[in-house]
């Protein structure tokens, strides 16, 4: 087994021939009927019933895109909206998804000081033993607002778990901007940040080259991801905006090297709910959403295929 | 009832004539040995002990601080570490605490975009009615790396319950001033997220003039503490690095308004396992272990009294 997250991630792209990562982000105004009705029956607390609903929403989910994709995103959020139970299904979807084979990283963008964060760490980062913790991921988005050395203890705990990180560097909203873009010593907070990220990557490098810490970057701003990819060399990258959010697969094209590793691009309301939007909705509709999300998915590995480097691992 | 937040804590701020914040940070190598032997003795997973050892000792820790505090601020990752199980308690700690008259803060740190953004606000911010959230919080900590597009979101959800934020603005850790210090624009970031919050904070305000937005500004800078007092006029502080951070009551004086309003002053290792330290160590031992909270609790108000405008409350 390798063990060390990027070498565990590179060899899942390769094995999938593809870096589209699917996000998990269930919402109960757009699930299908049938799910719905069916966790009303079964009863219980508001929370109970969306919980039970995202638990059958996401395993079906996993076990479409499983043989597609070589990782997944469920968002935190969206379960911890449900209270104690949806962090619960939290916690069985990421196994269901490890069990089938795919990477996890979990997005929950955590972030404080000291033992505080030793504490989101250990919760998170299970790596390479799916038993090291309760939320079993491979990999966690974390939040770098607070300064170096509160991204110390998840480090530490990723390198000795073989877990992965994504630091935050330049987000995919439109106010990203506010603060990662203020200017100084000459350069945007995004460049400093992306400094600290590289010397944690490059300190932390697997047989890959990459290290076990990596960034987000968003796909909806192609210039400073490109300058992001050239400054982070260790850096492996997340890039979130993708779909939805407005950019395309030219648009990420920046983000790979030129053997098409080194990014995994995330599509989520795009894929999970493809029923509910064209050209899918017309051809499968709801009761077919299954069909929907199989059929979103390929079209996403084909766009990145055709218009990045990472056609070069079909 | 006063339903919007600011108003809802100086009323009890002025009520307990104290503006000192107690944290609920459970360590399990902390734990009292009664406690954990009690929970190990009804069985259960290694997270399931962990979680029933917590809600003992968190129950009776806001026993004894209720009648002489304002406020309490649970650390969710301490509980978040311990699975689902810990965040079941997490929200039963938090109940206990608010039908025992508290405010409670829940510091969990959260920041994410848009419709993620607002899935955190619904699962955390319950503001003026208990069951308006899983996790029946008054106030949450958020994080403003990702914008100000970001904020408004958990703005909107505590407007409408009566509910408040704590945006960091300058943290108490070693390392706060890795992007939070960087000078842009003639100014230092936190300078420039102080602007934000100030005005989110003025649009909110409520009859007591403060907003519902308000500020995390650690302690253990008094000089920034002191400069961003002034810059924020319409923002309520919550002060932390008191205590084990280092900071004393001298140090969080010029947080408050002549008044003694405008900030609560957080301390959590100091007061939760007091007995562990001395003076309070020497005085109660393990098995005394709630009065050496209670000496600790009366020592830290009567040091605010004495050394800030806090003192004007008595």
């Amino acid at each position: 087994m390798q063990s060390h997250y990027a070498d565990r991630l590179d060899e899942a792209i390769r094995r999938k021939r593809t870096p589209a990562l699917v996000g998990i982000d269930p919402r109960l105004d757009q699930l299908p009927a049938e799910i719905l009705q069916r966790a009303e029956r079964a009863g219980g607390s508001r929370d109970e019933v969306a919980a039970a609903a995202f638990d059958e929403f996401c395993g079906r989910l996993i076990d479409v895109v499983s043989g597609l994709v070589p990782a997944v995103k469920p968002q935190a959020a969206f379960f911890e909206q449900y209270g104690p139970a949806g962090t619960a299904v939290l916690a069985r979807v990421i196994r269901r998804a490890r069990d089938a084979g795919l990477i996890v990283i979990c997005d929950a963008k955590r972030g404080d000081i000291g033992s505080t964060a030793e504490a989101y760490a250990q919760a998170y980062l299970a790596g390479a033993d799916p038993d090291a913790a309760p939320w079993a991921a491979d990999a966690l988005t974390v939040n770098p607002f607070l300064g170096q050395d509160t991204l110390e203890p998840f480090v530490e705990v990723a390198s000795r778990r073989g877990a992965g990180l994504y630091v935050l560097v330049r987000t995919s909203n439109p106010g990203a901007g506010t603060l990662q873009d203020l200017v100084a010593d000459e350069r945007p907070i995004y460049r400093h940040t992306a400094r600290m990220v590289e010397e944690l990557a490059s300190a932390s490098a697997g047989q890959s080259g990459w290290g076990a810490v990596g960034a987000v970057v968003g796909a909806t701003y192609p210039r400073e991801l490109a300058e992001l990819r050239e400054v982070m060399p260790s850096v492996s990258l997340l890039v979130p905006g993708y779909g939805s959010q407005g950019a395309g697969a030219a648009d990420v094209a920046a983000a790979f090297n030129p053997d098409g590793l080194g990014a995994v691009v995330n599509s989520s309301r795009g894929i999970n709910f493809a029923y509910r939007r064209e050209p899918f909705a017309e051809e499968f509709g709801e009761t077919r959403w299954e069909d929907a999300v199989q059929a979103a998915t390929v079209q996403m590995i084909a766009d990145l295929a055709e218009a990045t480097p990472a056609g070069t691992l079909r």
